[in-house]
């Protein structure tokens, strides 16, 4: 079958879905917004991320390591301390987590009744 | 154990938790991206997800619509015409998505390499 579709557009999906693979992903935007702040520690960011099992923590760690999200930096001190950081990749996310934030606030926290407003007019 | 973080930024990451109980599952930022373009049958909306079954598909538009981020609409024609469409709370989604567009041409598509780049300087 022929494409027929817009190749604009058809690039602009690819690109999302490219996205979509680092960041529409549970808990991968909260770990991005935390780290946002600075170098943080494992134990930190669970407490970012209320409910997240060790396990799970660790393979998005794995996961954004490998897309070049964040480095991991451990620093030779008896306990040894490791931090994780975001790259210029990883920051280049952040206007993501900005849009995510505001769009929190206006339509899920501060006015959830919002969301009930049916308001596609014909 | 007392809440020391900061209440700002701890107010920051309930709502992009919250958001990203909508946006951050596989498939979603590609079903809204296609619906910014307006109204869409279940099986335009198929194409746009390569590899997507019928069954997740469904859930995805059920989930969106109980959000309130899209309506159906079913026109009585023969065969029934259904359509899906964005609310305001839909397109005001549509920033996170442009900005997932614009992070996925600068770094997953045209740039591939950049990803490679571990930049923190220290």
């Amino acid at each position: 079958m022929r494409r027929t579709m817009n190749d604009t557009h058809d690039h602009g999906n690819c690109a999302v879905a490219a996205t979509a693979e680092i960041i529409a992903t549970k808990w991968t935007p909260l770990i991005v917004h935390d780290l946002s702040e600075g170098p943080r520690r494992f134990m930190k960011l669970e407490k970012a991320c209320p409910g997240i099992s060790p396990r799970t923590l660790s393979e998005r760690l794995d996961m954004l390591e490998r897309q070049g999200v964040l480095v991991r930096r451990s620093y030779p001190e008896s306990p040894p301390r490791v931090e994780y950081e975001l790259t210029e990749k990883g920051r280049a996310l952040l206007p993501i987590i900005r849009e995510m934030r505001k769009f929190g606030r206006s339509w899920m926290i501060d006015a959830p009744a919002k969301g009930r407003r049916a308001s596609a007019a014909h």
